[in-house]
């Protein structure tokens, strides 16, 4: 399994990637699932992916060649991030429904991705691109994506996250996410890939992984563990009529 | 969708249970998914169910039928909670087979159940009843139980929930889990249900309804929100190598 967010934020966007994958619960390993593309002091295109690791890795590798041999359409020469995303879309599509063929098989074979970035000129942008090929654009009202295993890391983001989030709220959102996803479900696992990306800075961000013993992210572990505890305390009792 | 949760404590017992049910997103009715059988000052039982409301309601209308016909075997009659909860199974594998068998069709007729309570003379028990009619006790490694839709609210519980919670921290802890789960899930929905069980009590809970305007769980609702955004905010800025 896989969980990906990321968080289109006024100041910036967030990304966070876990890097395991299994096939079934005795085949675990770790894989990068967070790519990154761009020309520089033009463009900065990061790209997540969950689903099946074949077609996500021959999707990024067509990605990159259709950049190396300079073809006309690449992630680096399409005017906007709109149709980047379409573009990641349709090589998926295309990917997925080669190995079924080959595998006489319709299921299993398909990735989703997350695009975000930002073209020199234009606003920053975020979309989640689906199986299917097409994608959604993140909005005012719906400023953060998540693929993968994305349930139990949701409810913090619902609470947590709005455009004007800042970056460092943002960013402690995302750990915590991930915080809860990781306790909650073994087959999502550290280390985790952060990148984050300024809004209108132009500058690739280096990205950083957060391992097993990473000391702010077991701080941040330690305090949100204590600090639930605590919170659930600080609610009044509850009324006589729940205990009838 | 259904989410019903259920917590073992060294204090006792505690339920809930939303009450929505929707064959599609249009259409959504209220339903009542948390039963209670026993015997006064003998035994309790409290039963919750998810999945296909029709062969719930088959099997709940069986198990009452066996106790008012004062069949041999029945939940009233039965020496241990394991033989309810197994009880339980094999009336909902029947009737799910039964359906499945007229309608032509293997999927869609399976409920799951908790079934919790205590017997005079026993100690309390919590049971998981798969579909498949078999099931899993509570222990104190797992002090907990959720079926439906219980991702959202499991971060919570797998933080919060120890035998030794208290019957108060438990419910509070129990009323964030649907917190979260109605927030991020359109589909589990208000009034939910509540019953509260104390150990060698042998007392059936009267159990009560939180409707939509209940004014404590607007109160835990707006406490936990506000809550969660002051501890992020408490939270030591990340170091500056997040942000390479």
């Amino acid at each position: 399994m896989t969980y990906c967010a990321a968080l289109c934020l006024d100041e910036g966007l967030v990304f966070g990637s876990d890097t395991r994958t299994n096939a079934g619960i005795d085949h675990i390993a770790t894989f990068r699932k967070l790519y990154r593309f761009g020309v520089a002091d033009e463009r900065v295109i990061i790209l997540q992916t969950s689903g099946n690791l074949a077609t996500s890795q021959a999707v990024i590798q067509n990605l990159q060649r259709a950049i190396d041999e300079a073809r006309e359409v690449n992630l680096n020469t399409v005017p906007t991030l709109f149709e980047a995303a379409k573009l990641v879309g349709e090589c998926s599509r295309q990917v997925a429904k080669e190995a079924a063929e080959l595998a006489g098989s319709n299921s299993g074979f398909t990735s989703n991705f997350l695009l975000g970035g930002q073209i020199k000129g234009q606003p920053p942008a975020l979309f989640t691109i689906y199986r299917e090929g097409n994608c959604v654009s993140a909005t005012p009202d719906t400023p953060y994506f998540q693929i993968g295993e994305s349930k139990y890391g949701k409810p913090i983001l619902d609470r947590a996250i709005t455009p004007a989030t800042s970056l460092e709220q943002g960013l402690r959102a995302l750990l915590v996410s991930f915080d809860s996803t990781l306790r909650s479900n073994l087959s999502v696992g550290l280390p985790i890939d952060i990148a984050i990306y300024k809004t209108d800075s132009l500058v690739m961000p280096e990205g950083m992984r957060i391992e097993a013993d990473d000391p702010y992210f077991l701080e941040v572990n330690r305090l949100w563990a204590s600090g639930l505890q605590s919170l659930l305390g600080e609610i009044p009792p509850p009324p006589t009529t729940f205990y009838g």
